[in-house]
């Protein structure tokens, strides 16, 4: 139903469980290579065809933490949205993202506690139907 | 012999506990630009001086998922190295990460399982000598 | 004379001894942020103020391949121009480049072997009147 | 005991004639888009595919500059590592990078001088056996 993109930030008292928000993003090489350029993970399994030939993936894959990432975007620009500050996230990173993969990110509001003003969400990253990463993250509204 | 490409992983029976590996930078607003573009999380908090001002940190804060990112970082290319492979990562943001701050994150051994072929490892942000972001990292070696 | 803004390339017989292309561009941390995160170098010099500030230079200095590689861009772009091949650069670093300085790359034509289709020509970068690199290069016009 | 962070660099009393550090990447249309963002060189060798079709390489190459950079990422990395500050670098441009081809970059001591704290390295860059940049580097070593 509600559509967060029109909010910026949702008010913790309309903040209600099972509120969701989503991004979706074709990865490609060169946000692979934006990702390795701003973080420094030059690791060869995101930046060498030939060393990923070898590995049980056979071919390059993205960083974790850049499909984690839109977790972050979500959170702060969307659901709680701008003002609500990060205070935990957990990930598990279950399966690889390819080049040419469209990474979904979705947070999903799990509980809400008005008195600490604390929002819980689960986390998580879908290609097609399947998992890559599943986590919670926790957020403060001040 | 010291042939220091082959430094760039650690074999898991030479990981013991207590080893690190670190990495600094001072954080500009030119990495914070830059992690924006790539996340697409243009979050006030972190793009608009003037929404900074009022906020309890008075001023522009840098991204919690920019400073985790160098524990992907060190995790993929130092300790354990190439080849290891993310399975998880918890994440508590414990302050905030100020332009101008040198973070430091380093990532320490806190248990191996050689039969699971799993390397456990604490992984903290530090500015100055504050923690900024605590958390623990899981990575499986093939 | 000959403003090489306006030419894409100049043909080889009228490349004389003694033209010159310029371009100046003021180097900031972006820049430098740009270039560690393209070529992966992250050397603490260029990214960590706390770790700059016990070297010799006392702040954070630009790569110095960073300054070097506006001769391509001159060599490839102006003069010679398009077309051209590089076929060798050599380059001494002479003194350090500090966030805020203008630095002036200039490519001067010293010798042309129309037979062999070359063109020699020294390569200097300067910040005010301070030659910063110095070196040659050697192109082929095919 | 062995921290990893530590091996930054190499101490020049341990620095010995072959020892060695390489580096390797996958150029693609990214790379090239970034190292010409950065730099200014947008030649249209390595821009423009239908201008490229007419060239001799038949298709677009990669900036020569490029893949050299990586000579400094290795030198003030690896090996002499952080601290050691560039004298000097030439460069044979020997054969074109294509898109999709894997670059190793490689760095090989040849001398220490340990009165003037200098040290002396070949470095090249091979796409599987050829070599495509040829070159030699000087360090010092504060």
């Amino acid at each position: 139903m509600s559509n967060e993109s029109q909010l910026n930030n949702v008010p913790i008292d309309q903040i209600k469980i099972g509120m969701e928000a989503s991004y979706s993003q074709t990865i490609t090489d060169a946000d692979i290579k934006n990702f390795a350029g701003v973080t420094g993970d030059k690791n060869p399994a995101h930046m060498n065809d030939e060393y990923a030939k070898e590995t049980q993936f056979k071919e390059r894959i993205a960083h974790g933490m850049l499909s984690a990432s839109y977790f972050s975007t979500l959170l702060g620009m969307k659901l709680p949205g701008e003002g609500s500050i990060y205070v935990s996230q957990s990930l598990k990173f279950k399966k690889p993202v390819f080049i040419g993969d469209t990474v979904t990110a979705t947070v999903i509001v799990t509980d809400v506690n008005l008195e600490k003003r604390r929002v819980f969400l689960r986390t998580l990253c879908k290609v097609k139907d399947e998992i890559v990463i599943d986590g919670e993250a926790q957020m403060y509204i001040p």
